[in-house]
């Protein structure tokens, strides 16, 4: 952990008014591409895949290099060590009596299977303004393209101090994040977080979430014997675990409609106010392009307006299988009584709902329909709740129309990020989702990619953003 | 099991040639018992897994071995070919005038994972009376045994003629065994049929069952999306197609009492009889006995008696879940909508079931509650129904208790032999079990193995049969 770096050089000019700030800014984007452009091809090809520990020597060697960039800005950087892969932290102090905006990406990715690309996971590809690679929308191009735009305004003398918070374990929960934010919380005071993590509802209209859904992981275990058997000398007899266990998973919810039959599961559930609704609606989303970019052949039928979908996956909790193990899995049938099975299971939360309550839920009600079903509660992460109004939310509300055209949608993310949930807890600052991924970037898909429009637009949205938040105090 | 019928031998002096017959049984098996290892651990180490195409060298020398050990007893004997494997034909005619009994074993067997095994599977081990390795009692050691008995017979002049079928494809269900029979009909006049593959109920009782399930095999399939989802993005919208395929499921039968739930499943099943369900009871059976055989922790709560757990896997038939595949696999959870899932399922069935009929039933109900499903029905045996009562049914009684002390129990086997089903429709002639194999025997399961006691009882077993049919025209 660095020493916060008082009184950097020459930042201390006086802010002059807003035409100097953004005279040179579309020069400035044109002539900083190829460098955005280099700076992202290398972390690309660092594959820094949290979940695989085959990887290590790329994560820590991605977390360098991006300590590396901040540097070679002016900003006083460092990789710091956590049980797990360290945090990559830098700050930038440009008069102390400046407020202070922490920004958070991360920097970690999704695995990538090969075989499923159309070209390398891991190689930079540049096809005129589309850029693909595994990490370049998630989360490796929204961070280049925040530090670029952090540059600009040091530049130009805006008087914002500017901390950096880059993980390398967002894409696995983020284990060891607390620790990190504990251990280091006197470098970490801030007047608000900036977090560009998430996605638009469509590329016709910028979205700024300030929800998110929080999580509970849970693994349902059954073993009725000691081995496979074979289903004609005890089929009849035997308990079938994967029979059991799918009754189990059919009596937690009715798979057709996503509706959780868990006594007590949505008590704490706050619907979505109507406000929420319309500004959900508004967000350019279509129940056709939603389908379309992540290729639903067919969605659950009470599914029926744009509404709906938006309420369930932004405003609602979901019971969710991930997979089943144990038996057999190769082609056609093979006769065995499997002696053990494991479902993969999770369940989404909205904000009030708690995932320790949710989980002594689902224990106690399983034990009581299937007292053998061995119910492992894993990976836990809270729900978000930010606000959509006050200064924060007008600053993100001007900065995006001032880049891309429009007013942001106020909307929420259906996804988890465990950090923030953290950030929320321990440095008690506003927390503001700048987010510049698109439906069409393939996040967590195949064939990932982020392109020059979000970029560039993405550079003055920040700009702006940190000229409105520079003036709170 | 030592055989403590000495007393037996002589007690009918009514058969005059008995005394001949018999006079030099036990010194011919103790003197054969060196032979007797020696071809079957040459079986035992030729791994001829027929489900394994790379196996498919190891099949067809199994194939050729068998035909030789034939040959050098003097059975005229070679391998037929099909579309798959080969059967292995002999025939021996000691006088056309005599009777014809057809021995029906198979020599191809189950895969084995070596690493469950506590030696390896494919060599073969003596440790006193005890023979390890894959294909010991499943089916080649009671191939060997019959062998070793049709020689003595001939030696002694016994009036009855001898075929051989020893199939190299029953483990994967007899694809070609249809063709086999009708491409060769000619050669295969018989006066009855002799089959060994079965499996005594204790190891203190003989067990000679004269019925077998069927068997219908299905792949439900169900694919919502193009690719796994973030269940993050779309979670609450997408369809769930292993939730949805779990629901299923659990519409088609209650996985804890086994009941099936299908309407018309149990249309055609003739309840077993009083008398034998009697029969099953005395089979020697324990509920304890049986769970510690199949290492059965616990079996469903409707099992209330031994008569239960005998109807249920001999008389009633099942639904089974082997597997679901798709969604996620590895450690821990990973929070994917999956987008495909496939269920592996059969129904055993027992006699008056058909499988076409059981199979469009299937279709028709998953079809009304969930018409995005596809049901493929593959792999169909039909279930078998043989005599308990009657000449061949006598013999078998007399031959079993001549060697083992007391009169089989006429029970059913809860398995499935394509071939059996087979022959019945196109040899038209009477089907006896007189199979070897016990409980403690690992049949399909891991260290199987056989033993001397069942060799010796069983050549003696064999004889005695011999001489009774020979005297049924």
């Amino acid at each position: 952990m660095p020493a916060d770096n008082l009184a950097h050089q020459n930042h201390n000019k006086t802010m002059t008014n807003q035409s100097t700030l953004y005279q040179n800014l579309d020069n400035y984007i044109r002539n900083t591409r190829n460098e955005f452009e280099d700076k992202l091809a290398t972390l690309v090809e660092t594959p820094s895949v949290s979940s695989d520990p085959e990887r290590a020597g790329d994560i820590n060697r991605c977390g360098e290099i991006a300590a590396q960039y901040l540097n070679d800005l002016g900003v006083k950087a460092e990789t710091v060590p956590t049980p797990g892969y360290p945090v990559v932290f830098g700050s930038l102090i440009t008069d102390p009596k400046n407020p202070t905006v922490t920004i958070y990406n991360h920097l970690d990715v999704q695995p990538a299977d090969a075989s499923e690309w159309r070209k390398a996971p891991f190689t930079f590809y540049k096809e005129g303004d589309r850029y693909e690679g595994r990490g370049t929308t998630d989360d490796k191009g929204p961070a280049m393209t925040a530090m670029l735009a952090v540059r600009y305004a040091v530049d130009k003398g805006l008087p914002l101090n500017f901390k950096f918070i880059w993980e390398l374990e967002e894409e696995i929960g983020s284990p060891n994040f607390e620790y990190f934010v504990k251990r280091n919380i006197g470098h970490l005071q801030t007047n608000s977080v900036l977090v560009s993590d998430t996605i638009w509802i469509s590329r016709r209209q910028p979205a700024a979430p300030y929800g998110l859904r929080g999580l509970q992981g849970f693994l349902f275990k059954l073993e009725t014997h000691a081995k496979d058997v074979h289903s004609g000398l005890v089929g009849g007899v035997a308990r079938n675990p994967i029979g059991e266990l799918a009754q189990v998973i059919s009596q937690c919810y009715d798979a057709k409609t996503g509706k959780v039959k868990i006594p007590g599961f949505y008590d704490d559930v706050v619907p979505a106010t109507k406000a929420e609704v319309n500004s959900f609606v508004n967000s350019g989303f279509t129940t056709k392009g939603y389908q379309k970019a992540h290729e639903l052949k067919s969605i659950r039928p009470n599914m029926k307006s744009e509404a709906d979908v938006l309420k369930a996956f932004m405003a609602m909790p979901t019971f969710e299988v991930h997979g089943i193990t144990g038996g057999y899995t190769g082609p056609g049938v093979k006769t065995i009584v499997p002696y053990r099975a494991e479902a993969k299971i999770s369940a989404r939360l909205v904000p009030k709902q708690r995932p320790a309550k949710v989980a002594r839920m689902v224990k106690d009600f399983v034990k009581q329909i299937n007292p053998d079903v061995k119910v492992e509660a894993i990976q836990a992460l809270e729900p978000f709740l930010g606000d959509f109004e006050g200064p924060y939310a007008d600053a993100a509300r001007a900065a995006m129309k001032f880049a891309f055209g429009r007013e942001p949608a106020f909307t929420r993310e259906g996804g988890s990020i465990g950090a923030v949930v953290t950030m929320q807890k321990h440095l008690k600052a506003p927390i503001t989702f700048l987010g510049l991924s698109l439906p069409e970037h393939g996040y967590h898909a195949k064939n990932e990619n982020y392109d020059w429009g979000q970029t560039a637009g993405g550079i003055k949205m920040f700009v702006k953003y940190f000229e409105e938040i520079s003036k709170l105090k």
